[in-house]
């Protein structure tokens, strides 16, 4: 997007701009995606065009920026990463809020992914109980080398047993029912995000940009996550435990 | 989504559940629709349910966050507001992170919109030279009650004439871009978003949420705004002034 901009630009502004973009290229240009897989030991699924591919899977009655928070922050480094959008069958999926999502594969069709996510939304209530979807997307969960969940995705994954002996959050609002969901993680009612071995869980809905982004600075480095959250102009909360809505939601004291 | 969490709370958190319910249910039962429609003077076209109608204009090539963040804030009050995504031909429309997003309307279908929204993204370089979107997009907007712009998608609105004579900001990244798309607007370099009548325009990308819950606060006041904020666990920039990414862009000094 920005290199496009840079042909309708003026000269009048055009060292901020050159200044802007040398931080934006700079940002989606460090870490070679060869050298960092390897680093990272993250198996390359897309050797044709050097990206690695982040998979969202989605449900009726997800909740919109649980998913779309981060990957917004993801698809900034596109030169690094493709998304695709991941369900259990059908065509398309239906978000909490109403508007309509393509999916690209569903569980049986899609291709291994390098970085899984699950958003929450009020169809983990469905989802917790249905046998097909858990043990389709346990699959796909186990098999990647990065697995994130946002809100209460976190309670679905946490069914799926591989959360266990796990550090992990939750969103702080359905804080007990997605918690007791699994009575083997270690659940953490103070925090914006957990990282454990190679599993990212955060808060509530908007919490999952913030964990994206820690994601981020996990794979790709802290510049880069910062270089991103500056290009969406986003304000990072960058510290794990800075999480304001445990105490409001009475959790702690 | 809470109140079918209460279904599955149990009795060691019920006292903090009902709390944060009560004020989940608060925000959204707060002034009724009718009286609210009326005080305001907004049309509402959807008598039937008692509902506004937030129509979020897309486009190929609109960035996620610019989109979801503000319909996540407005789907949180859906007792109070209906969303539905409107484009301007075919069925789908594909975001520039690569989700494609179905579409319910297209211009010519769309019924009266209560609050017209429109994104930005990289397809905001098509859309301001493709006159039959900046004709189809200039009457929605024209004959809606409330418009909000995000990112680039001011560049857009601007382009219409609509934004004449109006204050208005957008994204700080494309700042000379957007803003060469019409002389006549008051542009402001220095402001997370930027209320003028009943133009709400905003900064980029993650810039949208806060507007958005500026024109919640504007809509229904700001004890909702704030309790929409707090059920998506967001931390609200509520101050339109406060803009950090204009330094940051060398917007001023």
């Amino acid at each position: 997007m920005k290199t496009k901009v840079s042909l309708d630009e003026n000269s009048k502004s055009r060292r901020t701009f050159l200044t802007n973009m040398t931080a934006a290229i700079t940002a989606i240009s460090l870490s070679p995606i060869s050298s960092f897989s390897q680093s990272l030991n993250l198996p390359n699924r897309n050797a044709q065009n050097g990206k690695l591919t982040l998979g969202m899977v989605v449900f009726e009655g997800f909740e919109l920026l649980d998913a779309f928070g981060p990957l917004q922050m993801f698809g900034i480094l596109r030169d690094k990463v493709s998304i695709v959008i991941i369900g259990e069958k059908g065509e398309t999926v239906k978000s909490n809020a109403g508007p309509v999502l393509k999916l690209d594969y569903t569980f049986s069709t899609a291709p291994k992914i390098d970085i899984v996510m699950i958003p929450g939304g009020i169809g983990t209530r469905r989802e917790v109980n249905n046998e097909a979807f858990l043990t389709a997307f346990k699959a796909l969960a186990d098999a990647a080398p990065k697995v994130a969940t946002i809100c209460t995705g976190s309670a679905v994954l946490a069914k799926t047993g591989l959360l266990d002996g796990h550090k992990a959050t939750t969103n702080k609002l359905a804080y007990a029912w997605a918690t007791s969901q699994s009575d083997k993680v270690g659940w953490i009612p103070e925090a914006r995000w957990v990282e454990d071995g190679k599993f990212f869980t955060s808060s509530g809905i908007s919490a999952g940009i913030d964990m994206a982004l820690g994601l981020i600075a996990n794979m790709f480095g802290k510049d880069t996550a910062v270089r991103v959250a500056n290009v969406a102009e986003y304000v990072w909360n960058d510290d794990p435990l800075n999480d304001p809505f445990a105490k409001m939601n009475g959790l702690i004291k």
